[in-house]
């Protein structure tokens, strides 16, 4: 099977288990209105590439998928908050994502908080069921993992020093240490809740950790370059917008050809850290030169 | 001693928990700013009930503070997110809380947002750690209880039937029903955590949630009460706001006379669901009492 219908028969089955856990309730309208900005946060598209990374890191420790499916929804909800907040008037303000309306367009300001928030919420109610882990000590580790990843010292963290370094200059080093907690932490959960799930060994983990800290760095790189070369059609999403708003961004600091280099690096990087694994990791390893190649 | 006393001691040992676990910290400067206002959100105020109520319900089944402390710090990490958010302009738009500016006047709306954000996750990091509970399956619980005290069908959900019922014409039961999720599901979760933590039966959980229940509805019924009748000096607040913003209150409803009457009988309510306790709870009961008695 070619990697792109590995990827949509995953993206396929997380949006299957989102639906399904954001289910419309016979509640008050206000209530309603909620869970529905809360489906449209998190349904209807998506590449769902960092469930897919749980579930594939799982699957190297022969833990089936449907066993990592919920953990994977849990941190497909934290990213889908996270880009709702990010795309608030008061933080980014973008009107458009995945081609559509973004959510506080949609369904205005107050509604877009409040669902972020309860997509935030809800990743932590989902890893507490047993049907996440039967282990309840498992359950707790990947709370506090998720936790520490999306907080202070991860992604939000980074979504404050992206913010703050708007119009300032910053270094490479910078650039690359705001961009490993604000979108390379969550990757990095990914593949170590897989391990976890899989009861993984300190090799293995370690294996994973490199792998999703290469694939984290590569990741971003390709979406700097599509945003600097890019158009709004292929991005779904208003292009070169980074560069108009003075962002910060290693393609701006290297210039594009040695940002394509060193993304070639980092997906050899990704592979070379998964030889522990041998032919079992040929799916991840699809995955690292996936990105190279996407175009939105 | 006083129940004042007992409040004083304990907001003073849930503020030296929270002022360690947002340690300032050396990162760089937009980093150390958010924290910065995590810790304007989280310290330096409050009388610290819902801790306060983790704390006195564990004791009831002989858990030490200290070990309810870190529950109680995150419930109360919850709590103060709330107080952000829903002090946004896209929300109450409050320029003042607790006598001193909104945390989006003093840091700036993203900074807010994103302060609060990241209490919310810290609070599910706080229960994830073995620092909480050595059992990690009673972490597990303790995680799930907040998530779904905090999430769309509790506090968050409670906060878009606040929202969606500005302007419109609430009857008694509907203003209830948004109250007991909006106010009254972190004060049922603080009491359900101290009987988690103290392992309590089914019995006793059921008198928590009785006393919980009344506690909550005690207290949110005072609190529109103040505002009715206060001023803005005693409240540390604006004054008279929900009726001028046509907010949806059992006082304007009933009549400030009748609510006076219900706040009596919730009291007496609350005291009368700790009867299983016998002596034990006499400062569970004290706390129900102080509700009545209470200025800002």
């Amino acid at each position: 099977m070619a990697l792109t219908e590995k990827l949509e028969r995953i993206a396929s089955l997380v949006e299957q288990r989102l639906d399904a856990l954001l289910a419309p309730e016979p509640v008050p309208m206000g209530q309603a209105r909620l869970i529905e900005a809360m489906r449209y946060a998190a349904l209807g598209g998506g590449k769902r590439l960092r469930p897919f990374l749980v579930i594939e890191s799982a699957r190297l420790f022969g833990v089936a998928e449907e066993e990592a499916l919920e953990a994977s929804a849990a941190l497909e909800c934290v990213h889908c908050y996270s880009l709702v907040h990010d795309d608030l008037p008061s933080m980014d303000d973008d009107a458009m994502r995945r081609g559509r309306a973004t959510a506080h367009i949609a369904f205005g300001e107050a509604t877009a908080i409040l669902a972020g928030d309860a997509l935030l919420t809800l990743a932590f109610d989902i890893l507490s069921r047993p049907s996440t882990h039967p282990d309840g000590s498992v359950r707790a580790t990947l709370v506090g993992l998720l936790a520490q990843a999306a907080g202070v010292h991860g992604m939000v963290g980074g979504q404050a020093l992206d913010l703050a370094a708007e119009g300032q200059s910053l270094g490479p080093m910078e650039v690359a240490k705001m961009q490993e907690m604000k979108t390379g932490a969550l990757f990095a959960f990914a593949c170590h809740a897989g391990a976890v799930l899989g009861r993984a060994d300190a090799v293995a983990q370690g294996a994973l950790a490199a792998y999703a800290s290469a694939f984290g760095q590569a990741f971003q790189l390709a979406d700097d370059l599509l945003d600097a070369q890019g158009d709004a059609a292929t991005m779904g999403k208003a292009a070169a917008k980074d560069e108009g708003r003075g962002k910060a961004t290693l393609v701006a600091l290297l210039g594009i050809d040695a940002a394509r280099a060193r993304l070639k690096a980092l997906v050899d990087d990704a592979e070379a850290a998964l030889a522990p694994f041998g032919a079992k990791a040929v799916t991840l390893k699809e995955a690292a030169r996936f990105i190279v190649s996407r175009r939105a």
